[in-house]
């Protein structure tokens, strides 16, 4: 269902021949209100795809009728004729249901620097149009993957309102801001302000914490359209709650389905002085190479986890820091604890907590190990 | 030849039994003198291993009698009980030459989080001690490798001086105002302040540009130790020219031997208003895993180059960047130009051109490419 749970949406996923190999390639997700409220956070790369640049006009006044969303082309790094192919792409949309172009966000992935044929896409527009349905959510989610190997959805039901989500993203999976693509609805009774706010607060907490590769994408866009058609306006509490659940749901799918992983490796650091050095300490750590490398072989490399530390700018005293791999505390304060063999890394779940023992904040980082699979499947997407 | 090649200096190699192959994991330089001026830089990495802590202190007065060098353990991690062993191995050093332990500069190098064990050193010591030749430098050159496949040595002759040196780093290899294990010797007659002058400007351009895997140690350190026994004053400028070809041949070493690597990349960066700013974009395309893999593959995806540029703070405009490679111009102003099909990755020299027309500044930095062997070499080193 994902994106279609909510009262108030229909979507379709269709092949539109962007693909060589037939899947699957053009989604269309429409909010037939009554409220057409809206918020969208987008990737902070400063290279930015042009249906980024397009969608950042749209979500200006808050209101948005539609999303379209291409695999098969990212449509980054194609120029003027690529942003003319963005535009034409919305123009199908509005055309095709009755709405301005300047309410209809864009979304692409896939490979940078290749144009995209506008013919195609208003094909696969028209032909998504017709299959446009309240049950359409899982045809879409599907119709967004690339690398892929399964589509990711997701579900909240609240009081007498709900949440939807659907996401892709495999690969080039370090979000700045915002994530991979992402559409998220929701039929409660919510003004694009709330809905920004809330937006804003799941992301950060959220798709910002997972750092699969340490690539920032240059297409990341995250959106989030309100019916109103439930009626009901909800606590916003409950709401923003619901919208972190979402979210985390949502990067949790991301994280286990990231190219050629075989760990799933989540970094605990506490004890740090603000919430932002936390994540800088986790991040760093979710980017060193050789320590993802060493879980991938199932090696406690615990060393590599404090080499990485030591590249940040966070508060941490060197001879007074705590690392433990799977509940094994393997360094105290600074020095070999528990033996390195008591560490057990075969599961796919790899649990490292970091005690900077500086302070009361903390953050967990999201990532994966690398694997053959990830150079191969890296080394082999554009052939 | 290497540190031995200048006059004034001895030096051995042997196998003190600290790696379990029983392979030569012990190096030692002596300066005979006349002079005993030096100077050393050390990684910015803020979690630095013992031996980086104590030479400091050595470094402090700008003289040095000597340098112990280990591999088989970084000494990083270990705590007091760390410490003491580097001390003790200096104290035994000081008690073979009968010098003082305070002019003997310590480095380590190999697995973080073990502890070195002091007795072992302390008879390796001893044993490089009694073999000290001035034909020692390539056994000593061999003493400090650990993943290295070869060692690391070069020489430059001037006008009635020489400089010499050797360096060990395969792995953790992205410095940070210094690199790895390395030591260089000279007769030229110059005092510590002018030494450190040259030295400091020599790894800036060299080292310093060197980016293979983004890791940066705890344990890089290089010395340049000045014997004055040639008796000849060099032409400072002369003398500087001839410490950066030193540097960056060893620096060139260091990439070609890089773990796991199939490719040598040059990323040059040319039309940044700062050299800081070229710097700053060829480091982040060098960090790219995804560009890594790609060349690994011989996939010139240069849309992976401006993703990783786009995360940076360097100004450019993404509608006016150029991009080549070996020799093929895969994008101008921002948008596809040369089919990528005409670039040929097959040697292992890679040559990456960003243009970014933003002003005169530019940089080369090294990479490698990210390869089964490296994420192989790496998930099975401590095991």
């Amino acid at each position: 269902m994902s994106v279609t749970a909510p009262l108030g949406f229909e979507a379709a996923g269709v092949a539109a021949g962007i693909k060589k190999s037939g899947a699957r390639d053009l989604a269309l997700v429409v909010n037939r209100g009554p409220s057409r409220a809206a918020a969208a956070v987008f990737t902070s790369n400063r290279a930015q795809a042009n249906p980024i640049l397009w969608s950042k006009q749209v979500i200006a006044d808050g209101e948005v009728d539609a999303v379209v969303l291409n695999s098969g082309g990212a449509n980054c790094f194609t120029g003027q004729q690529g942003f003319q192919v963005t535009h034409r792409t919305a123009e199908a949309v509005a055309a095709a249901l009755g709405i301005s172009a300047g309410d209809v966000l864009v979304c692409s992935t896939g490979l940078i620097g290749d144009q995209l044929d506008g013919v195609v896409l208003e094909a696969g527009v028209a032909l998504a149009a017709r299959e446009l349905s309240d049950q359409g959510g899982t045809d879409a989610a599907r119709a967004i993957m690339t690398t892929d190997t399964v589509e990711k959805t997701a579900i909240f039901r609240g009081d007498g309102w709900a949440i939807g989500g659907m996401a892709k993203g495999a690969g080039m999976l370090a979000p700045g801001l915002a994530t991979m693509l992402v559409v998220l609805t929701t039929d409660a009774v919510l003004g694009s302000g709330q809905l920004d706010v809330a937006l804003r607060e799941a992301t950060r907490v959220s798709f910002d914490r997972l750092d699969s590769d340490g690539c920032m994408s240059t297409n990341d866009q995250v959106s989030l359209l309100s019916s109103g058609a439930s009626g009901v306006v909800p606590d916003p509490e409950a709401f923003r709650l619901a919208l972190v659940e979402v979210c985390t749901s949502l990067a949790l799918q991301l994280q286990t389905d990231a190219e050629g992983s075989s760990h799933d490796i989540s970094i605990e650091v506490l004890g740090a002085v603000t919430e932002d050095d936390a994540v800088e300490v986790g991040r760093a750590v979710a980017r060193s190479n050789l320590f993802k490398a060493a879980v991938f072989g199932n090696d406690p490399n615990w060393g590599r986890v404090l080499a990485a530390i030591g590249t940040t700018k966070a508060p941490f005293d060197p001879y007074d820091v705590d690392v433990s791999m799977n509940g094994i505390r393997v360094c105290s304060q600074g020095q070999p604890d528990q033996p390195r063999e008591l560490v057990d890394l075969t599961p796919r779940a790899v649990s490292v907590v970091v005690d900077l023992k500086q302070g009361g904040a903390s953050a967990t980082i999201l990532t994966n190990d690398l694997t053959h699979d990830y150079v191969h499947e890296n080394s082999a997407y554009a052939s």
